[in-house]
């Protein structure tokens, strides 16, 4: 399938250089207060930076320089299409809702996928200075208290289980009620993580994240990062949630079959 | 009033002590998986740690070796009488549902108050290494990328505003209303940041907190935060804050004045 050969510590070692890279060039627009804000969608809030489009380009240049050879999609500079078998899905500020409100919760998002999904995932978040990693056998996060493996937790009663998601409305009301139904079930449900909530699934802090309305750039970095920590991500009929839209990020199987069944019965 | 002579700098140096005394001490049981979570209230979900209680004695034994004449209200081991005429105002964990998650959205709040109220405060994210610190002409955030001056945004225009509070249901389904009617006019809402979301006033990232149901020590030391940086809080009827209930922390006096004049409505 592949005429690049590669190892997972060679794809590992990009990745970190990606995020690196991503972090040098938006940390400069983190909190300044004359940021500008586009508006990307019709009506809708969703701010577009400077800081944006800086990461991205950092990240395309990491990649044209080591992995020339990979596709690459994007969220903000879209798809380039590779001869590897290998893509690149970038998201550099997932969270801009947050980044603009200075929020250390966005992340740059990084996976790279084969044709069954991402085979590596990253969440970065650059103020804190922490990193969650997954794939190859990798499952870690760096951060201010050092290097930390993970796994996530192995809690399967949705009674004891810490629930998340961004947006308390979290897409149309039919999708905001399927949310409302898992979370009458939960211990705890907490709001405004954006990507980090992911990043805390692999660690072992929460059990569940449940979204709608993503693009497969939002959460295929999750899903590598996730998967490699012991998770299970899927969308709400238990199939691949690596194209996006309606997504069950859970700890393990148990919970996440818990909340499947409920989410599944939506139209 | 006092028979025990200080300067600002004097207590701003036992603040810092005292947050660096609680942070070693709570931080080693931060994403800790076998954390035992309490309930302290009846019914309700409000865990109390070994952290919490830990936290609280590192800074009541700084206060002992220091300033054994102040007072002290604490979160967790209650009122000791001093005769200086000052009050250390402390909560070890403000956010412990955001502690129990995970997310680096809790805080140690130390205020240092006189009979008016605050005259400093600090805001201690731990895992990030982040510290709020206003008072006696401090007004300065030290984090992962130095130590940065801060000052509210001033913006005047609620529809440009970005308003937080923690749990979409406020409080009370008046309070809730009395919220919504705010969020209606904002340009962004967001939730979750605990008493982060006051760090993010004194920043200038957030023109808005809106709470209710708080304790003294929930606010004492975000006041003394965001009046070093310029901002304003008071209660939902104008008044003095720092006896806790109903808050609003605004970045300028005429964000606050709008704010609260739709506040101001309700029962």
């Amino acid at each position: 399938m592949s005429n690049t050969a590669y190892t997972g510590a060679e794809l590992l070692a990009v990745a970190h250089e990606m995020a690196d890279a991503a972090r040098a060039a938006i940390l400069p627009f983190f909190r300044q207060t004359d940021l500008v804000a586009d508006n990307k969608l019709d009506g809708g809030f969703d701010p577009v930076t400077a800081a944006d489009r800086a990461g991205e380009r950092a990240m395309r240049a990491v990649l044209a320089a080591k992995r020339p050879d990979d596709g690459i999609l994007g969220e903000e500079y879209g798809t380039q299409d590779g001869t590897s078998g290998l893509v690149w899905v970038l998201d550099p500020i997932d969270g801009t809702r947050g980044f603009i409100s200075g929020t250390p919760t966005w992340g740059v998002l990084i996976a790279c996928s084969d044709d069954n999904g991402p085979v590596l995932g990253v969440i970065d978040q650059p103020y804190i200075g922490e990193r969650f990693v997954g794939g190859f056998g990798t499952a870690e996060v760096q951060g201010p208290h050092g290097v930390i493996p993970f796994k996530t937790k192995q809690n399967s009663e949705l009674s004891q289980a810490i629930l998340f998601t961004t947006f308390p409305e979290v897409g149309t009301e039919i999708e905001a009620a399927a949310f409302r139904k898992v979370s009458e079930q939960v211990q705890l449900t907490r709001f405004g993580m954006d990507c980090y909530a992911y990043g805390l699934v692999a660690t072992g802090q929460v059990d569940l994240v449940i979204e709608a309305g993503l693009n497969a750039y939002d959460i295929q970095g999750p899903i590598g990062v996730i998967e490699a920590a012991g998770g299970i991500v899927t969308d709400w009929q238990g199939k691949p949630a690596h194209m996006g839209g309606r997504v069950l990020a859970a700890a393990n199987p148990d919970i996440h079959a818990k909340a499947l069944a409920i989410l599944k019965g939506i139209e």
